[in-house]
């Protein structure tokens, strides 16, 4: 492991000294280790050691005392553009949440308005401890443009419906294809079917058989609530995840998005599947008189469970934080069994579990050497956060996201203090304002999509 | 309606202007009015009225342009010493959280130990935007003393056991009189016999009498989740409510804490009592994996349901913002229901309905003439806070207490700017820390009760 005092690559961009530290052991169990130093070198942790007494000479020092520094939170499944849809349509059902509100409203969009509201979703996002996100939606251009001025790392998948034609997977792959690897390494991208009851069976064969030729992730809807699977079984004779096994898209890199409805008898398909996770964002799912991710049938499966938001028209933050709480809640209560999902495991699937559902283990989701410095300080001596017995049960069951004073991706610092440093939050949130009367008009009577699932 | 800009009472202690404020009319449903003023002398509201763009004289002036005036949130049932517990045990059934942890650490409790865990719960609160609270606990004393202290405004009982004798009751009715109307009047008083299978019949009928004859509220934890009903059921023949009934304690303004268990054949009960209310603390309820509180079933046996935290040791924080999001989801996916409890509805949980379980309509839970000046101001700028459709939705979906940068008791200003300046956080974290060894103790093998409901 390479010393941060003496390092071949010289002095260090970056230092971070005095945290506790959540680290993962090689079993991949969550522990803590008080007073450490974090050293980066560019977007890279090259070491995490025990402090000396002594500050090794760096471009930019961060004093970390009575802070723990954590990996940056991994938004599994979002659509970050749809802030601009937060709170305009609630206590409402779901069907009617997408067929009079959400899908009229997105007939009038234009690319620069998904520009604007994502900067909006990522100056939430930075204040909030997010540092990647898994964005499903449409204009990703100017999603990407907004990922490479603000810092953030995301996965961008271009949505496709099958009433798009040969058209639609086309541009969702050549625009996975155009994004690949930019803003300097920060973006990975998805293809991104839309869902199972929205794209055909042959166009899911047809996202397998392009995600095997191009080393791609597919993230998709599936298995979004147990109605759907309800349906799918009337209506085809089989499950919403076997339709995604009949595709072949069991043997990719897939990202399940919610997958509520995933029932006893997918196990043996998941327990086949190795590179398939779930993105579950329980808040939207109580909003919405819903289930929750039958966490437990997964674990059992050996598939990843992400964090995740959706998008804030349904969770109405983009604040992964707040999901791993939720996640955690919600299990023991569906559960009825409150040892179910110690603070660790939360605290598990908010890092590695997460990182994995991405395909990003490794890289994100860990403090480590060798791992992108993609973390967030937390200041500890909040009122609700005191004191502390367990540091574990602190993060999980006492904080927020708002307890947060400093987010930093591939050694970046993009938050200090609270203050987000890479958008004009308030020219953000009065461009957005001067938008509204037109995006929320329905007056057209079109919709962009029908919902029957 | 006095006039601010001319009042017989002379010039205004404290006007705040250009707020956005929440109103109810006169059938109790939510409203809001931008660009107000509200005018307050002493500790009272004397008028809420548009701005006509003068500022009249005042003793202080706060601008809240930008920001949302509401109610000071109300915690209809803490026990706030115990955030000197919070986080020591978690992950375990309730019966071992009492048994294995709380009770036998409780025992170690000195009057100094739960003075200084108050002023930390207090601190907490202040910056939650709570700005009344109704404690459950040992050692009121002390506990009054922070309150007066703090400038918060609180409703005490002192807990008693039978097992405690003829001496529990006695203290905890002398004590409701002696602290009646202290701290200026912010403090209120209640007879606090723990609950229905810890206190018995007759001492419960005698805590109804007392009740009767000073005019005191009745603070008593009852039907507390389905478990405890069945087995009062099979225990005794009839239901927790029902105990309460017998003992008379449904015809005085009695506060049950939680009645997780109520069910409907408590409804005939219910319905006839007059001055009967709940708190609910829906996220510990997720914790241990129960029932959430029967809302659909007190709202038709027109029973008020407030919002309440618990204690930090099972709710972790004392947040009641935080309740009352979770109070609406969670009621939402029990109910099956996403039109079941709209924005609005949780807001009048927040503010008139945990006022009425008090038996303080009148005095909080509004922001109108005559009433009490218990509000905070919630800044609208925050990323998760935008764009603002409807502000309702904004407030139970997105918000959350960090959102509030001032909260006003008794028109004293006690956090500004997210600053509380009552309370010295940084070295009551220190003292309490001091005391943590000891507190957690349990070697000594005793306890203060034994739990088997």
């Amino acid at each position: 492991m390479p010393d941060g005092r003496n390092d071949e690559r010289g002095p260090a961009d970056l230092l971070i000294t005095g945290a506790t530290v959540l680290l993962h052991d090689a079993a991949g169990e969550i522990r803590f280790a008080d007073d450490q130093r974090i050293v980066v070198h560019g977007d890279t942790i090259t070491a995490i050691e025990a402090s000396d007494g002594s500050t090794p000479a760096a471009v930019e020092v961060i004093d970390a005392r009575g802070k723990l520094a954590m990996p940056g939170f991994i938004n599994c499944h979002t659509h970050s553009p749809m802030v601009m849809f937060r709170g305009v349509a609630e206590d409402v059902p779901d069907d009617r949440w997408f067929n009079e509100f959400i899908w009229p409203m997105e007939v009038n969009l234009t690319e620069e308005d998904v520009e604007v509201a994502t900067w909006l979703a990522v100056a939430e996002m930075i204040r909030s401890g997010v540092t990647t996100f898994a964005d499903h939606y449409f204009d990703i251009d100017a999603i990407a443009r907004v990922v490479d001025a603000s810092g953030l790392r995301a996965v961008l998948g271009s949505t496709y419906f099958s009433t798009d034609g040969a058209a639609g997977i086309q541009q969702s792959l050549e625009r996975a294809l155009d994004h690949r690897g930019a803003a300097g390494g920060r973006i990975t991208t998805a293809l991104a079917p839309h869902a199972t009851y929205t794209v055909s069976d042959e166009d899911l064969a047809a996202t397998a058989a392009a995600a095997h030729e191009y080393g791609l992730l597919v993230h998709v809807h599936a298995s979004e609530s147990r109605t759907q699977t309800r349906h799918s079984l009337e209506r085809l004779g089989y499950t919403p995840i076997e339709a995604l096994r009949r595709a072949g898209l069991l043997d990719t890199q897939t990202l399940i998005a919610h997958g509520v409805g995933i029932v006893p008898e997918d196990l043996p398909a998941l327990s086949a599947a190795d590179r398939v996770g779930v993105g579950s964002a329980p808040k939207g799912y109580l909003k919405h008189g819903q289930d929750t991710t039958p966490i437990r049938l997964l674990a059992a499966a050996g598939v990843p469970v992400g964090l995740a938001t959706d998008g804030a028209a349904s969770n109405n933050t983009l604040d992964v934080w707040e999901s791993m709480t939720y996640l955690t809640l919600v299990t023991k209560a569906v559960e009825r069994d409150p040892t179910f999902m110690p603070a660790r495991t939360a605290l598990r699937h908010a890092t590695t579990e997460s990182a994995a559902a991405l395909g990003l283990t490794g890289t994100i989701g860990r403090l480590a050497p060798g791992h992108q410095a993609d973390l967030v300080l937390v200041d500890l001596r909040a009122p609700r956060l005191q004191p502390i017995h367990d540091l574990a049960n602190t993060l999980v069951y006492s904080g927020r996201s708002d307890d947060i004073d400093t987010t930093i991706v591939a050694g970046r610092v993009l938050m200090r203090d609270k203050r987000v440093l890479t958008v004009d939050v308030g020219a953000i949130i009065d461009d957005l304002a001067s938008r509204l009367a037109r995006l929320t008009d329905r007056s057209h009577g079109t919709s962009i999509q029908s919902y029957d699932a």
